[in-house]
């Protein structure tokens, strides 16, 4: 996930970079724990972490895409991969709790970051809905299907759906005049309790009436 | 798929959304066939109607892909999936030869309009023939990728080559003088009835000797 | 993969058409061996002769991809294709020896000419590598997704890695002041080089610990 170029203080870096982070953490995990070599795990951190906001730049015309144009994002990507790598150990040993509210804070981030951006490029307030979800799991469904396998975010709790609702109420909160940051900070919380709260509460989402 | 600018008169853009539609349909049925929730419905709608436009708009450059610059598209994507989900027995009572009928119309549409709008970028026209049948068959390809299988299009019956032929009439159409409609609408009969004898005649590609 | 366009000589252009060939080729009997038919074969061979460098200039920014913009590419991937579905036979005859040296001289080829490519249009050089790298593999993943399987360079062998290493060799050999062709040499011997050292010493990537 980018942060646009004006504007862009050191705060809004850091956090990015720290969801970078935790998204390539994720994704090497996935990988070691499909018995994939080092080069598999580095490929599936930089994917995981950095695809979804790769694919949503060539979609709205941002090209090259930011995170190739900094290599800050592929560099904090590798070094994800290369902890989880070399401290496979003690990432495992991060209780279940801790990991499910960082990863629901940097999902948060990116569908947040993701709609602002293709607002940014003049994309229609639905479509930047969707575009900040995909933002925000597009890294982990190209992690899905290079595992060969269907992607998690199509079949079960409220994850994209948490991004998607995110991306939309930062959308109506522009449309009630709140500033971009007072919107941006509205979704990216309502986006990070909904999130939270489903896990809690083993939300699903239903499934076809006759399945 | 998407129709140029210029010309984009209504008629043409009722037949494009009525193909859009369909083929989110056959997307959504497709994705509760694989005991996705309500979101995995809608991204299985939403890439079997969309994703082959979108990639073709991304390879001959038209950023952002129409069907992002027009809310509309994605609305009727959402509207099939929504069909699917809430009224799936009625769906499933459709005969299938009507499916198999309107299928072959929505593939004969999508792959004269992708051929048209590749050409109208002054893409080569024997780029602009596989340009057309990757608009016609690439959502289809995508959706069988997210529901991790080999895309049907590329082990069964005449269907992506039904949509290349069309294609390929349409520019041998043009070489021999028509008019662009003209040789639309040759096109996309010779494709559309070389899907349906196909399918009546249980044609298939051959596969390589030895196999 | 393909060469700038300046400088574009007759011999780098045989050398390009020629690592296409023998990459369709592989593709093509990846599909045959998948059980495809004429229609997947021939896709195959275009996505895995072609897709690294596609993705490569969609990120770059440089649409459309020059492998759509010369039809000659295309041409060649489909005749790699063909000939694996008529001439199946003489294929599998081939020693695996001289398919290994080859296709050790096409990935080399291809990460030289995907790095330079990237460096052209202004790419970070540590960014560059990473492109060198996929536009050398990115084909053959893409294969590897289409036939709904793990992809091969993710888990096995030093392939990937040859080419990531040949581009970084290119780097140092250009930051060390070698003119840009002896740096492509450089770079891609040792790719070359790398990779039949591990084919025959049988290296692997080593596995995260603990798995």
């Amino acid at each position: 996930m980018r942060v646009k170029n004006k504007g862009d203080n050191k705060l809004l870096f850091a956090v990015d970079m720290a969801g970078t982070l935790l998204f390539a953490v994720e994704g090497a995990t996935a990988a070691t724990a499909g018995n994939l070599d080092l080069l598999g795990v580095m490929v599936l951190a930089f994917a995981t972490a950095l695809a979804g906001g790769i694919i949503r730049d060539l979609l709205i015309g941002a090209t090259p895409p930011a995170s190739l144009r900094d290599w800050r994002y592929a560099a904090m990507a590798f070094t994800g991969g290369a902890i989880v790598f070399f401290l496979h150990h003690y990432v495992l040993g991060v209780p279940g709790p801790v990991l499910i509210v960082l990863d629901a804070a940097a999902l948060a981030l990116f569908a947040v970051a993701g709609t602002e951006k293709a607002l940014d490029f003049d994309i229609h307030p639905f479509i930047a809905i969707l575009l900040g979800g995909m933002t925000a799991v597009g890294g982990g469904t190209l992690r899905d299907i290079l595992l060969a396998r269907v992607p998690l975010v199509l079949r079960a709790e409220v994850y994209a759906t948490a991004a998607l609702a995110g991306s939309a109420v930062l959308i109506i909160g522009r449309k009630l005049r709140l500033s971009a940051t007072q919107a941006a900070l509205v979704g990216g919380t309502f986006c990070f309790l909904l999130r939270l709260v489903s896990v809690w509460q083993h939300w699903n989402l239903p499934k076809a009436v006759g399945n």
